[in-house]
């Protein structure tokens, strides 16, 4: 990478599907195969769970601070996902690109849609499917930690979401986990020789003049 | 690649640049890599080289057959390129397509702009340049077989072939022939998951109803 003569965009990589599909999975996966990509960490209103640590998992925000942020146009996307509010920091997302620092965002499909609203430079965006409908339920159903509520909630906003999934640049079919994270890291790579973001381009092909 | 649930179209992976960047030895290496994808075998009007194999390097075609084909518009496309025509049989692409094999092109700019116009599915396009002003003329001059006068004519389109660069939708400087392949063959795995090449996806996305 550092051998090549042309400046870049960073690629902000959008990762969306319903609960239980395995994104979590394939984005750790991405993050630990591929140096080059760091994860967008998000702020939430939602509280806490065991083990989670505030600036690493999320940035925990009260409902004050979170709507401040918003209203100042801080915000490159937010959403209210079960009855919790989630964001991403527009200003430090466009430093990031500017620099040519890939970001991977692990959002919703709302978060998606105003992401390539709101993003200064294109987004590459990645929708992962569970292989059955079968399976879906029972990985909803598998988190022990959660209350029957939420799984029950989650199984509604399931569909809704996965209605969505034409919205996407790439859709992967989570059915073999190698190959999916093969697939996810192939995008990743592929979307970095995007003309579009090689912003550099325009001056190399200037010199390459005979 | 066999327990994937969701029909594809095959992708069109039209491959350009200016003589002596390695578009060549890209190709091959790709095809070396990955079984899934073959290359199309272009029709020419052009003399056969020595080593050269009909059916297998080029269809070797007189300009009169060359030219019932393309008014019959059996063509996918064709240029004339150095007094020499060339071109890419329709009917056999578009079985490629619906069956869902991918199809390398190797062709100049002229054949790519139309391959756009004319394919029944969408095409993904690389331009590849050379690292260097100096580095393409060294190569272009290398090739012994060809004649001075074959050399200065390659020398004088590289330009309006570089020029051209803009339109396509990926752009890899080879300059480490090693991270070329490995982008080229990402690119290609990447436009296999595209939203819009898997045609099955309404379908499938009506079987995940929980």
């Amino acid at each position: 990478m550092s051998l090549h003569p042309v400046q870049r965009q960073g690629v902000l990589l959008v990762l969306s599907s319903p609960s239980g599909a395995g994104k979590t999975t394939l984005a750790r996966a991405l993050l630990a195969n591929d140096a080059g990509i760091a994860l967008s960490i998000s702020m939430t209103t939602r509280t806490r769970r065991p083990g989670e640590v505030d600036g690493k998992d999320y940035f925990f925000l009260t409902n004050d601070e979170f709507a401040r942020r918003r209203d100042a146009g801080d915000l490159l996307e937010w959403a209210e996902v079960h009855g919790n509010f989630y964001g991403t920091p527009k200003g430090a997302i466009d430093a990031h690109v500017a620099a040519g620092r890939d970001v991977l965002f692990d959002i919703d499909v709302q978060g998606a849609e105003q992401m390539r609203q709101r993003a200064s430079a294109p987004v590459a965006s990645v929708f992962i499917l569970p292989p059955s409908a079968a399976i879906l339920k029972e990985r909803l159903e598998r988190r022990a930690q959660d209350s029957a509520e939420i799984v029950a909630r989650r199984l509604a906003n399931a569909g809704a979401e996965i209605a969505r999934w034409h919205e996407y640049d790439y859709v992967i079919v989570n059915v073999e986990l190698a190959e999916s994270i093969a697939t996810l890291t192939a995008i990743l790579a592929a979307e970095r020789s995007r003309r579009a973001r090689q912003v550099g381009l325009k001056d190399f092909v200037g010199s390459l003049k005979i």
